[in-house]
């Protein structure tokens, strides 16, 4: 039976079709399935027990306030202490830049609602994250990707991009969701200087920016961009080209809902614009938490807990992967993050891999989601920050079985 | 300066300017104001120690899983339990049937981005929410007003409205968010006559039909429209002709942002869709501590603290309004919410009593902004829930004075 609803969907809703993400969340819910699909944290590192302090403390110290309704860009001390870590690692910046959202995906939504009307080209890496099509296709966007490598996106191929005409540029550079590749120095400066040259914005997406296990940090693009255009000094708010965003999700934990967009203040102004009319604003209860949470510097010592326990994952799984993989399949070896990104022979098709898996019991993501415009299809995510080393061993071992077994059968 | 994000705002954030709400939460914040301008609940019924309670049992006994992402729709126990609570008011729903929203705002933003094309005509009230003409204005929407008195909606009226061809009816019929004003059983039938007559769905928007403190509840208009249609029998999913929303934020607190949508199953999906693009999901945390709060039949002792404190505040002020209120000036007596409405003289301007008003440190809404297509120009919007008695008494002794002068000076 049809509802007169039914009759009445907007054209838009054709372009929210595809529910991938969701569906992946599904596949890691089967209890007995060794899943390297989702992007999910690992359990063990949530600070439950800080967690608990923090609540009973701000409920009894904040109760009325925490569980009022609040102001739409956030809670301002959360917003200043947001403002101060940013500042570390020097973007010059002051609550005015700063937005709380629900979750970094609502950022991306919200710059969808207020830059892209429907046609409009946005410039994304190949491939990028699936989260942010899914936000943009709402919008009707249409997309220009420019290939990558284990340095990020080719930046001399950035320049034919810019001439179409995009919107925006979006970018993830530290340990990349899906690839796990970081843009080099060299390429943000030149991404930075490209981007000023043909008037064209960029978005910044840094969820795992802390997450570094090797290697030299390097400073964001918002934070190049700032002394690029040395305008910081003038009044300490940034003003520069880039929206900046990151999220508590992998420092603290995803359940709370609670990222930052970084943006100067008259973009700051209508992102706020925006989320009132979407929500009014995020919880005030989970704002205060993550602030009572953070506010001693716990942080600091708690992403130590991470890096470990990431690494050590990440490591056990490069280290069988050596062993069990066939050798004609390629992966990437990333200095951070969550994921790697394995490359199979271009004849060899991951979603076809993926029901064999599943057959075995291990899963992970086709790579080909994540191509804005195909291709992608000889490739696949692999998720090392949720499963135990345990599980890695054997998942992997797995894995090696079904992809020795795809390339015997893919050859005939 | 200009940066190159401002000249890329999309023509539709032009529909985005009013941010009078945000204007009025930062009135409220004055410290030594009698606002009576604000929605807000009492913050001394937040059950506190319950909460407190709540999230160390939450965090005990589910930790990993209330901290982690989870599922678009909304935690799944959750979801049940507000089955079970509706089929008690009368509409038989299942868990399909709902999805959790970050606040009923965010069912208003999806309702938008699903139905409404630019151009496409709402019906609403005249006065109607301020907050979905926000939503919508987004979309681009147009309203036709249809009048109302203190049963609500003039729904002899409502005919001419349908025959333009609107997208959907928007209404409220419990205690109105601004009036007041309660939609009476007769006009609620023919609602459902006249909307199922010319193929129009609709939402029903009840934030406050728990919050009654005299008089006969009356069914919801979605509670009618099952009985209606008679085919709830069938298999238990409500797929009848409205959108029904409600929220925790006057049962429990605003400040964790949970609210819920029903819906026709097919409807929930496709709002499940926009969720996923939007913010992935609503936050896990407040979603398990809500439930933990609720489970065990809480909230129905709750309400009941909660009606007998804001019937003391609604009675106060209305046996102050009649000592102290000019003649000239009429207001509605509500059975329930947390709002009443005043009607000045024609001739008098409820904006210019504001500014005198709030020298005399007390504040309401001017009514103008709740009327989608002008007028209410002399009326107002008057909230009894967060102030208490004492306020109350000396708020509405300073605003008699106020329009008493008004008076006075609006005969020159």
């Amino acid at each position: 039976m049809q509802t007169p609803w039914e009759y009445r969907y907007a054209h838009r809703i054709q372009k929210m079709g595809s529910s991938i993400i969701r569906e992946l969340l599904k596949l890691t819910e089967q209890p007995d399935i060794i899943s390297f699909a989702g992007g999910l944290p690992a359990p063990e590192v949530f600070p439950v027990k800080k967690f608990q302090e923090a609540c009973n403390q701000v409920l009894m110290e904040h109760g009325a306030q925490a569980l009022q309704y609040s102001v739409t860009e956030g809670y301002k001390p959360l917003r200043e202490m947001i403002a101060r870590h940013t500042a570390r690692f020097s973007v010059q910046v002051t609550a005015e830049n700063i937005m709380i959202t629900s979750g970094s995906q609502q950022a991306l939504d919200f710059i969808g609602r207020l830059f892209i009307n429907r046609g409009d080209y946005i410039v994304v890496e190949s491939p990028t994250y699936l989260g942010a099509l899914q936000a943009w296709n709402a919008y009707g966007a249409q997309y220009i990707s420019v290939p990558t490598d284990e340095d990020g996106m080719l930046v001399d191929r950035l320049e034919e991009a810019l001439r179409i005409g995009p919107k925006f540029i979006y970018v993830l550079p530290n340990f990349q969701n899906p690839s796990g590749s970081t843009l080099s120095l060299e390429r943000r400066k030149r991404l930075i200087v490209l981007a000023d040259q043909y008037g064209v914005p960029i978005v910044e997406d840094d969820p795992y920016g802390q997450l570094r296990y090797d290697g030299e940090n390097i400073p964001s693009v918002a934070a190049l961009d700032g002394r690029y255009r040395n305008d910081a000094a003038d009044n300490n708010e940034y003003s520069g080209n880039v929206i900046y965003l990151s999220t508590f999700s992998k420092l603290l934990a995803p359940g709370l809902r609670l990222a930052w967009v970084i943006a100067p203040p008259q973009v700051i102004r209508k992102l706020v614009m925006a989320k009132q009319a979407a929500d009014l604003h995020t919880s005030s209860f989970s704002q205060h938490v993550a602030y009572e949470v953070a506010k001693g510097g716990f942080l600091d010592e708690h992403v130590k807990i991470i890096r470990a326990t990431y690494k050590e994952r990440r490591d056990v799984m490069l280290e069988i992967m050596d062993e069990v993989f066939p050798p004609e399949m390629r992966w990437t070896r990333p200095q951070g993050g969550m994921f790697l990104w394995g490359i199979l022979p271009e004849h060899i098709d991951a979603a076809e891999v993926l029901k064999t898996a599943v057959q075995r019991k291990v899963a992970f993501v086709p790579g080909m989601a994540f191509h804005a415009n195909g291709g992608g299809a000889n490739t696949m995510r692999i998720n090392f920050s949720f499963s135990n080393p345990e599980h890695i061993r054997e998942g992997i071992a797995r894995l090696g079985i079904t992809l020795k077994e795809a390339l015997k059968n893919g050859k005939k």
